[in-house]
């Protein structure tokens, strides 16, 4: 029996969909159900080709309340910059959680991966950071060093932000392009320890597989986000930091355990304090965070299939008509 | 950077795509392939809706030689049909093996997955079956009963075939679909034992949780493929006759461990015959099959992520510039 699918491409999400709080609400949403254990989220399927530098990632989930399910699929091949493209791609797929049946094809490449997951980072941020903050650091210069600096001063109306990479060149862009999107002054800060020393919020974005961001570094009533490991051997923070921290969380645990900043903390025999607690905890009120202004909480994002989802559903109810109807 | 991507609907996919012997071919050759250990295949990403009495399935693999990976995803809602809806759906995405890109989107609702299926089962027959095949006996008698016996009789052009199934109208009209079809007598056969031992090729196509062929029934120099069980709890073969058969033939080990027939064995104690053949090994001449026209021989086929990524290949190659480009 046919029926209307409907496609849409990257062009067309970008003009309808926007990192706004609305989208941030959907996340949250998403990361409380986690909590009630109701939702549904297999291990990610994870496929390596390595004779073309490449790998591919399958995440889904399925959350009571929302009318469909996402599945995504990202490709990374990262020889692709040599032949003038993206190393990054993919796509979502929205399917009717009570027939199955395809609803739409985002075409999107990337970019609501980009939106929920800098999202996740305005979650955090609101549960997790204090309620005050002055000046906000990113580390990194990349896409998501721009929107999860976007995302947090969403919920955190912080005045000033400092741009911390390795590229200073880069470094200048991300501050520029910060300095115009948030209308705010914003550094480059040459020293990632002096950058951190001045924040009270800090978002970690690289792909680093050794510490940026030191334990002797923290300091009372900063919150930091590691956002940027998502894959066995990729690190970001030292992991004596996460038992210096009053509050460490993790978007999943299971997921952070091999792929976040707990594994090599549990590699290490550091980590000893049993299961952390996971975002979706905090928001529910089942687990602690922040629990005065001078704690320092750490939270660990891997990036959940229960994102996708939220998202997904949250462009179908945004996107009106947008889009090719294709009937099969 | 934008680029086309091919939106082909299962209405244009059953216009150009055939369970013919190129078909078969390419299926074929994906098996050889597995056999070769460079094939990446990870496992089926599934997962369960249970309030929606659903389920999904995604499966993948990245064969060498093959310029595209499929990832295809298949819903399960078994509720649908009291809405008038079929319950198996699902769409098929090819992806360049280079560059990661989406190359095409088949929403096909199930329709390559049925041809990949039967082709599967006509490459067991042709490496397994006897040469010569009089009669060939069925087990069941819906799509796949029917797509089972056309992708035999490609291989093995039998003359005459027999139908057996629960409900006596359902069985009467696919012996009338295959009269057809193949141009030979199709008669119902109310008793499987007795279909059994006329046939020198059966295949079983039920979603069985008790078995349907049992193990007295083997004879000399009969064939049998069993498709039908792809989860964990069913079965279609009585678990004696694996170890009955002169050769029992998995399509993929790893699986029928957990989803064929030889979970039921393995959970009995009854297979002592260490690791089983893969089909492809089977192809490639690592491992024998049948070694004698009278050997009884039983293939176990729970679907591959390979065969998915060659359908789908097959199908970017055959269906020229039909479907619709969406540029994203």
């Amino acid at each position: 029996m046919a029926h209307d699918i409907r496609i849409v491409t990257e062009t067309e999400l970008r003009g309808a969909v926007r990192l706004d709080l609305t989208a941030v609400n959907v996340i949250e949403r998403a990361f409380a159900a986690l909590a009630s254990g109701r939702v549904v989220m297999p291990p990610i399927l994870s496929m390596e080709l390595a004779e073309a530098n490449g790998e591919v990632d399958v995440k889904t989930a399925y959350i009571p309340g929302f009318d469909g399910f996402a599945i995504k699929v990202s490709p990374g091949f990262f020889d692709n910059p040599k032949l003038g493209l993206p190393s990054l791609n993919g796509l979502m797929i929205l399917f009717s959680a009570k027939t199955g049946l395809v609803q739409a094809v985002f075409l999107d490449n990337g970019y609501l991966t980009d939106i929920r997951t800098a999202a996740a980072g305005a979650v955090a941020a609101r549960h997790l950071a204090p309620e005050v903050v002055e000046t906000a650091g990113v580390i990194g210069t990349g896409v998501q060093a721009r929107l999860q600096m976007q995302a947090a001063h969403l919920v955190r109306p912080f005045k000033r932000v400092l741009v911390h990479g390795r590229d200073a060149e880069k470094a200048a862009a991300c501050a520029g392009d910060l300095a115009r999107s948030l209308g705010i002054p914003a550094e480059v800060a040459p020293d990632a320890a002096g950058m951190v020393a001045q924040s009270q919020l800090v978002v970690t974005t690289t792909p680093a597989r050794e510490p940026v961001l030191m334990a002797d570094w923290l300091h009372p009533g900063l919150h930091v986000t590691a956002m940027g490991s998502d894959q066995i051997g990729k690190t970001e923070i030292e992991p004596e930091a996460l038992v210096r921290a009053d509050a460490y969380v993790c978007d999943r645990v299971s997921q952070c355990e091999v792929s976040g900043e707990l594994e090599a903390a549990l590699a290490a025999g550091l980590w000893t304090r049993g299961t952390p607690a996971e975002l979706g905890e905090v928001i529910a009120g089942k687990r602690s965070g922040r629990q005065a202004p001078e704690d320092i909480t750490i939270a660990d994002l891997t990036g959940t299939g229960a994102q996708d989802t939220a998202i997904a559903s949250h462009v179908m109810q945004t996107i009106g008509d947008m889009g090719t109807l294709i009937r099969a």
